[in-house]
């Protein structure tokens, strides 16, 4: 009988199963990237929820359906979809394709395998390697582990419990039970996955001590200090503080050497979120940013965030040589490590992981770093810088634009004033009128298609948005009309 | 300017980029998919890590490469994976492809959003609702919550997190310092992943009882009873029992009715690990095999297992109505989570997952079953039962193959008895020898290309192989030849 591709007997078999995929990918090809990425379509294409869901026909029944209706379902999930390959799209902290990404994506899709053992993933184990070394050694360690995780919440929590493994290596056998209660450092504007890997991890999210920011949100090392004496004298032990290298919001780099200075003297764990601005490391212009991030124990960076790898690409990296990882994580499956292989079974790293089944997440990276080098991913970076000065100065120029702080990196953050509320600052329901402001633009622009970016409230300031600047895709003609489109919209407001 | 498709201005624009992804699309189609499935190719071929370093030349350097030295790294990357999508790939509780939730996943990568708002993903926040709420369905709740989490283990810790915020929320924000030693209930046959989570989540190994199971790898329910109690002496808080629905070696399907039975009697949250088995309950005539699992509080299941959803396709599902889970996992980022959007901001249900930015993982299960419909999924799983049928009883007419206990699911775990051992079982050095033959044969399958299965040692047992038959493209023949090249690779030892 012929090889069925699924499991109707004799419906499909595997010829009629390429062709479906091959005719799928011009739609792709066609919709998902051609269109998505040209600048006179819209950037969505917004729909109720009560209205999409009936226009995408979602339930599932019984029954299959015809190569057509599944062609032009693959159509309308784009159509429906937000573009964020789009030029107009600055709504996250990715944004832009990468064209050799999408293949190295692609090519990892069909090969579906997971990076467990060299046995079922001979190239990838290698490739992860070797990803992982070069990434080390720009961050300035010339040995060290690491791992591809899920996202970078999940290598935040890698970063604490790893820390905590060093601290009290009991914690993995006999619970928190048999050791003090454990303190954690980070700064107010650090990212939420701090708390939620306190919580996850069975610390506790009031054993997070945030420490205060400067107005820019950069980390207050006095502050540190003074925070873990006062933990101190709360009866709990610092083992924990994680410097942020690019906050989320105001894309601010905590002064990484006198955090450094701070936890080696205290002996804790240092870890560097570098999620978000890791990627500096490429640019000799920038990376002064990070200086000091080689001092530190771990850091997370998530290259699908500046460097374009799309999602998930995150990195944990650890400056430790005693195999800590391993270690931390691993519980032997004789099922799956066998230690009677008749290759090196140093390269069955998928014990360091917390996962079983785990993504191939390196090799997209990988085939985008060969496709353009080192010295592409520094331009991307470069571009990136250059192109936010460009927005921040024509900003500063028009009237009823104000930033809520001087950017250090790719977000910029401000206030778009109508003329309503011009001069009016000290007016007593100024900041409640403010308010209102960018939650009217962000709609307008969303049910209008023409953009999307993002707002927040931050420490008292009220809703300002974030623009986020990093697609080399990008020219200063968008940014042009970035600023004049939020006078359009908000103009009457 | 051109919009540029990299960083390195003028280099590649957007009609480039995409050149190079259709002709990429050509090779891996070719090299990953036709070839890659075709019986009369290998399904890897072998090279040792010296040597494959080399042939890969995986260093990154400076430069980019040119378009036609890039398709060549696709097509050797290709080469010399293994081709899990090959009909003699046996190695692991995935395999075989299904073309439709290819698309899917190729759409996915294509369109890069993440999961957690309706605002950046408004199609997969509805998609991901049906389809948990369809899978919950065929559980037997019809009410309840659920999330796709990166993996099977990923999912088991979700349930031991929240079974344990259930028993005592106060460990989310106070950690475990102020709760007694909590314990944990999972078979000597289930998976690591219990212990991974035992220890991540701050509990430890050691709180884990590992309960007993009968020859076929079925929990004991009256050993559970008398580990909760043995607990109980030692002033630990039993909290969490966890049911396998298919375990990972044998296939084996705890006895969930009477699981439940002793889980409501001692207020203990019940969890059943159907990462692998839970894709029987498609099967009219399987579903048996999980009857009781409507009686849990969640599960976990793997479509990238036996649906063929592909990696990474797992769901943690809940019969809880009270949000739950939101409660446990919430941080309330207001960057993300903003409270004054212009729709239904419960659809915003990235605060429920551990991660922030999340893969979507729904569309290619969705794109499956919109193609062949649950009667196509449930012909996947009968079709899989049938040809372990067939492989069991060509095996037993087989001299010199024994089976470690009987197949309940299509996990087949048996032993090959070269001439030489046969009739030997009684001579001190048998099972010595015995267990060194799955490594030999298992070496040279892999060093010829010919297949690929695994093998362990369990619970005294010595090294066997586990033939695991789930792809619907498998024909008779394949596993035919399955039982030849064993004899042949070990008709010498
Ligand atoms: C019974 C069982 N549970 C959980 C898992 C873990 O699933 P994953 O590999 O997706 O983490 C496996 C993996 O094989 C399994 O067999
Ligand atoms: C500073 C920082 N750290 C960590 C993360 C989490 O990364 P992920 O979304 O991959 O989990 C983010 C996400 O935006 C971030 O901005």
């Amino acid at each position: 009988p012929p090889r069925m591709s699924n499991g109707v007997n004799g419906h499909h078999n595997s010829s009629e199963g390429e062709l479906f995929l091959s005719e799928a990918f011009k739609v792709i090809l066609e919709e998902a990237v051609h269109k998505a990425t040209d600048v006179k379509e819209k950037v969505c294409e917004w729909k109720d929820p009560e209205e999409l869901r009936v226009l995408m026909d979602l339930e599932l029944g019984d029954h299959g359906e015809s190569h057509q209706q599944l062609l032009q379902r693959v159509r309308d999930i784009a159509r429906y979809s937000v573009k964020t390959n789009h030029p107009r799209f600055f709504n996250q902290l990715f944004a832009g394709v990468d064209y050799h990404s999408l293949t190295g994506r692609f090519l990892t899709e069909a090969l579906n395998t997971s990076q467990y053992t060299y046995e079922v993933a001979p190239v990838f184990v290698l490739m992860e390697d070797v990803v992982l070394r070069k990434l080390r050694s720009l961050v300035g360690w010339s040995e060290g582990d690491g791992i591809f995780c899920p996202g970078g919440s999940v290598s935040n929590m890698y970063a604490m419990n790893v820390a905590r493994y060093w601290a009290f290596p009991q914690v993995k056998t006999q619970g928190l039970w048999t050791v003090p209660r454990l303190a954690v450092f980070t700064s107010q504007e650090s990212h939420y996955s701090m708390k939620k890997s306190a919580a996850f991890l069975g610390i506790g999210t009031e054993n997070v001590y945030h420490v205060k920011v400067d107005e820019s949100g950069r980390m207050i090392p006095e502050d540190l200090e003074a925070k873990i004496v006062h933990a101190k004298s709360q009866g709990a032990v610092p083992f924990f503080v994680n410097a942020t290298a690019g906050t989320t919001v105001q894309g601010a780099f905590d002064p990484l050497d006198r955090i450094a200075d701070i936890s080696e003297r205290n002996g804790i764990w240092m870890h560097v979120d570098a999620a978000w601005g890791g990627s500096v490391v490429f640019s000799k212009k920038h990376k002064h940013l990070i200086a000091g991030m080689e001092r530190a124990n771990s850091c997370t960076w998530n290259p699908h965030k500046m460097l374009m790898a799309g999602l998930q690409c995150s990195v944990f990296l650890m400056r430790d040589t005693t195999n800590l990882l391993m270690h931390c994580h691993c519980a032997n499956a004789t099922y799956l490590f066998q230690q009677d292989k008749f290759y090196d079974m140093s390269l069955d790293t998928g014990d360091k992981s917390i996962q079983c089944g785990r993504k191939v997440d390196c090799l997209k990276l990988w085939l985008m770093w060969k496709a353009i080098g080192a010295q592409g991913l520094a331009n991307r970076v470069d571009i990136a810088f250059a192109s936010t000065r460009y927005f921040v100065e024509e900003l500063k120029k028009r009237e009823g634009f104000q930033v809520v702080s001087e950017p250090q990196f790719v977000n910029v953050c401000f206030w778009f004033i109508p003329p309503s509320l011009r001069g009016k600052e000290n007016s007593p329901d100024y900041q409640e009128k403010l308010a209102k402001v960018a939650p009217v633009i962000k709609e307008r622009m969303v049910k209008k298609g023409s953009m999307m970016v993002g707002y927040q409230p931050l420490d008292g300031r009220v809703n300002f948005f974030r623009m986020v600047i990093l697609s080399p895709q990008l020219n200063h003609s968008d940014l042009d009309f970035f600023l004049d489109e939020v006078e359009r919209l908000g103009n009457d407001l």
